[in-house]
């Protein structure tokens, strides 16, 4: 039997608007891209997806479930984001909230290559929520970088990554930046004996974001940061694939697809499709930070990153943008051990980075037991 | 004396918002990602964007130009994006609406490898507006699309790119479209001593991208069809510098970032974005067609490939999205002849469809003189 990819959207009408028309148009437009009428008569409407429920949800709202037959995304990432939202991007009032899997899909694109039990193992901590920080900011030297990166390893951070925005600025070019972080955090740990890991920011482009992984893994570094919708989503699969590598996957230029009626949902694109695309870890902005996603939101992330799906890992929700060293113990109540909190600026703010490193990661063991 | 990346943006205020505050916000957010306070008292604010003029512009938006050093991009394009819009496309009102580059930077991004001049010599139609047509629909075999390809290129269409959908489809694999299509074009191309060109649609993960240019310049294409927001924008330079082949940008995924009162503008997105990176030729909907582009925004994007941009080669607008043949004319008079003219559909709902590209043809050449 062919395998089908269903795909869920809410859909949002003008006044006069048929959201029959809409809902089948999806179905043209992501597939054959031509009208009804003319791929009916050249029996053209073999990829076409098709309406297979629409049901009213309030207002101008509708639900519709569209099968698609898994053929027309060829078990390509690529293919797959261009048609769940490729063309309909650029059209009105159409949301995207659902996936229905085909198992031999999830199995091509493989998901985490470690998950959550991977980076525990990695960092040393089998049952704790992990806390993670970002060196920053932009403007200091390697050595200045490293100085930091020092001081929250010895406060036993367990994944200290580079902010998402360094890159390969004049004042901490990539290299220096690795190595000199790379040993502090490695000469922290031994003298603390535990086992903090530094993720480097390999966003790049193609030839580059190369060297980079090769570099990461090189010097030693157990995981990576990178800015999916800045490589190329397939860009989590393959330095999965090419240098089983953890990846830690940042929300940059995603916040586009999550507008009010249009989009792709938050727990869609940074759960689901980051997860089944090769993210171990996916950060995302919390609820009353600097950002605007609601606690369900949040919440619905979280779920699809730790869920069953197919032959996948489970991936670890990374909560920051604006989370506070005050109120981590509140959100660790909310959201539960399998979590990584990410705090930065927060932890800046204090005088001894590593003094309040080390006080936070009590507050998450002793909240475990 | 330092370079600075000048960015325009119009702010959309709430109610009690304070717009200085949302202004220096972006300053900080998009580079060292720390609070004013903390940076200016650790002396950390050097790479910090500054506001440089605020203007109400009316209601509750506001124009603010901001400063940063183009030391902050460090001359790569993921970089750029990350300080354009990275972080801020989570947050609620604000357009990014015009970028004054460092000429440093534009020499590294480099543009359009081919631009105006070269596709017009690669297509042997140096003065006229060019034709393009999409292969479609997926789901037909090799074969058939091949068939589709001879009787465009028979009718003389410059430009013959596969439909942005067509990937590896098991009717359809890449490499065995590639051959048909680009043996068709050539077989109708020696019999009517035309120069139709076949842009194969290469868009893929990153080892497979590179294996399907490599295939389409060993058969001899001239060019080829990408979405960069699929593949990572950096493909385009890429594929400028790895292959020669002259490049097609397609806007799949593009659509989120042209809401109201948030995103990056078309304009700026599709045609000065685009083209910095690579594109020699950039697709878009026009307006009044299946996708809701405005007449200013289309005349803008078209302006803003074409108009003078440093040391960078101009770009062909490439105008789709339900341009249909009976008013082809119209465009072509509203838009000039450097213009290229994506049709499809309406084509295809032509009987024979080399006569009908031949027409068309006969009219770009004939409104041109």
């Amino acid at each position: 039997m062919t395998e089908q990819l269903t795909v869920t959207y809410h859909l949002h009408c003008q006044p006069g608007e048929s959201v029959e028309a809409k809902a089948r148009d999806i179905g043209l437009e992501q597939t054959i891209e031509l009208s009804y009428e003319l791929a009916r008569e050249r029996d053209w409407l073999g990829y076409a997806g098709r309406v297979e429920t629409l049901d009213h949800l309030y207002g101008d709202t509708y639900r519709a479930v569209l099968h698609y037959p898994a053929e027309a995304v060829g078990g390509e990432l690529s293919q797959l984001l261009n048609l769940l939202f490729g063309n309909i991007s650029l059209k009105d009032g159409i949301e995207v909230t659902a996936i229905d899997w085909p198992r031999t899909l999830l199995r091509q694109l493989g998901g985490p290559g470690h998950g959550i039990a991977g980076l525990r193992q990695a960092c040393n901590a089998p049952d704790r929520a992990l806390l993670c920080t970002a060196l920053k900011p932009m403007g200091l030297s390697p050595a200045e970088l490293a100085d930091v990166a020092r001081g929250f390893a010895l406060g036993g951070v367990d994944i200290i990554k580079d902010d998402h925005g360094l890159a390969n600025q004049p004042a901490a070019p990539f290299r220096e930046r690795l190595e000199a972080c790379q040993q502090a955090v490695q000469a922290a740990n031994a003298e603390t004996g535990g086992r903090s890991l530094y993720f480097p920011n390999v966003t790049a482009s193609r030839g580059t974001l190369e060297r980079r992984v090769a570099l990461a893994a090189e010097a030693g570094c157990r995981g990576v940061l990178l800015c999916p919708m800045l490589t190329g989503l397939d860009t989590l699969g393959w330095v999965r694939d090419e240098f089983g590598l953890a990846i830690m996957a940042h929300p940059s230029l995603t916040g586009s697809y999550f507008r009010p009626e249009h989009g792709i949902r938050p727990e869609l694109l940074l759960g689901e499709i980051f997860r089944t695309a090769g993210a171990d870890a996916s950060i995302y902005p919390n609820v009353g930070g600097r950002f605007g996603f609601t606690a369900t939101t949040c919440q619905a992330i979280n779920d699809r990153l730790r869920a069953p799906l197919g032959p996948l890992r489970a991936a670890l929700p990374t909560i920051g943008g604006g989370v506070s060293v005050t109120d981590i113990g509140h959100w660790l109540d909310r959201y539960g051990s399998d979590t990584i909190f990410l705090i930065g600026g927060s932890l800046y703010a204090q005088g001894d980075i590593s003094a309040a490193a080390a006080k936070l990661i009590r507050e998450l063991e002793h909240r475990h037991v």
